[in-house]
């Protein structure tokens, strides 16, 4: 089972984007979607989503809003504070409570605004304790990968940002057995560690090393995955404020948003 | 059948939002994908994109540049010049060539980068002449949407954007019988219109008035589209570069875009 977890925010692109996402996501075999709203709880819109791809039974839909202080204003550049923590470790324990039997899980955090090439799911599947590929357009770059020797070890990453992290990969960029979420009890994701650092942090709070790290999608060759992002819609603040209040909305506007 | 058109340009983007757009349409009945390059030739990118997906025989894939004159630079404003015209202009030329005798055939204009809920399409089906229906985030507002009357007929449109064109809708907010394109020869998009102008002047060229427009999408209530944008990946001057020299590339980051 691949468990592909999505934080996700609510804003004027966010039904589109889970659309699409969802579409994609709604043919793959054996593959449950937890979904994670930043919000105080789940809204009819991803309901209604899941309900129309026939997901409701292989879903979760669970809603935890970021605390006041790690909210962002619609001003701030976005990787001003760290996005979707609360929700992926509301995720995980989810999965320890819930999944944590399944022999053979995979997990993987998918954001809503990022493409997943099919066979990306294929890789996820074939991963024994973490498995790591490359990601395209991501941190300035065409591609960010783990670089592979001959022998098939993980020996350096392309990374250009940071590159003394433990681990300078994407959040996009791995996928770890359940196994070891439901054994390391207390792993996760923090606001407590510097910009960059969220995917370090948790592998390392798995108790992983680089040299755990299993290069899949040939050899780290290819490219399934790409960190696009949904350019924000140009509308007016006042728009912008009335997409916050569904009952100032005209009929098609609350179905182009909600 | 519905023929679903989309121009494409070259970009770091281009097979992130192909990827995702070829899966939104692999799986839908009666499709047929014309994709028409902004290049020289044909690219083996999207040969392979089509052959995965297995709509080999459910597509064509053609090729043609925009004029020297009319192209833009990465640094213009998107929408400095018209964009799309020659390679729409061909795929018109291809379904009169090809696909004439179609009893039933809907022309639909799908950019690569839009997002499209899988409805939409048994909205185009139900077409007689002309259908159209609202476009989510585009034109700077939540939605443009026909505004239809209680007897069923469109009476205005929401659009802010040059309200006085003939059809003040996006591209993606109508389809036209195949019929109407076989008949009228010479009907199609023109780099010597206003900007803003190229529906209104292909619907017009089709000899279509605004009592033509077959509402659809639950009288346009329902959004089943949207003008969704993939932001320009942040590369570098030298790698944007070198994204159009393959041979300078690594393996993966050739996979990442072509
Ligand atoms: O305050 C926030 C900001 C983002 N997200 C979600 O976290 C993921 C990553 O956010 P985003 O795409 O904005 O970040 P980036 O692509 O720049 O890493 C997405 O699925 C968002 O919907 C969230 O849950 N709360
Ligand atoms: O020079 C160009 C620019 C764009 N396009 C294609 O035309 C469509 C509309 O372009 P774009 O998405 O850039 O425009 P917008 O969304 O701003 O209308 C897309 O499918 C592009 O790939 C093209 O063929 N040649
Ligand atoms: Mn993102
Ligand atoms: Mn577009």
């Amino acid at each position: 089972m691949v468990f592909f977890v999505t934080p996700t925010k609510r804003r004027p692109e966010q039904k589109a984007d889970l659309t699409r996402l969802g579409q994609t996501l709604a043919h793959i075999p054996n593959l449950f979607w937890i979904l994670v709203e930043d919000a105080e709880g789940p809204s009819d819109m991803i309901r209604d989503l899941l309900d129309r791809l026939k997901m409701t039974q292989t879903s979760a839909h669970l809603a935890v809003s970021t605390p006041e202080k790690m909210r962002m204003n619609a001003s701030d550049p976005n990787w001003k504070l760290p996005r979707g923590v609360e929700q992926r470790n509301a995720a995980l324990e989810y999965l320890r409570t819930n999944h944590a039997s399944w022999h053979r899980g995979a997990v993987y955090f998918g954001d809503d605004d990022n493409t997943y090439d099919w066979r990306l799911f294929d890789e996820i599947r074939k991963i024994n304790r973490v498995g790591v590929w490359p990601v395209g357009i991501v941190g300035g770059l065409i591609v960010e990968a783990p670089i592979v020797a001959s022998n098939g070890t993980v020996t350096g990453f392309t990374a250009k940002w940071k590159p003394e992290r433990p681990f300078p990969i994407d959040m996009a960029a791995f996928a770890v057995n359940l196994s070891l979420i439901v054994e390391n009890r207390d792993a996760g994701f923090s606001f407590d560690v510097p910009r960059g650092y969220q995917e370090s942090h948790f592998l390392t709070s798995l108790k992983l090393s680089r040299n755990d790290l299993e290069p899949r999608a040939d050899f780290c060759s290819k490219v399934y995955v790409w960190h696009t992002r949904t350019e924000k819609a140009q509308l007016s603040k006042k728009d912008l404020q009335r997409t916050l209040d569904p009952a100032q909305l005209s009929e098609p506007e609350r179905n182009a948003i909600a």
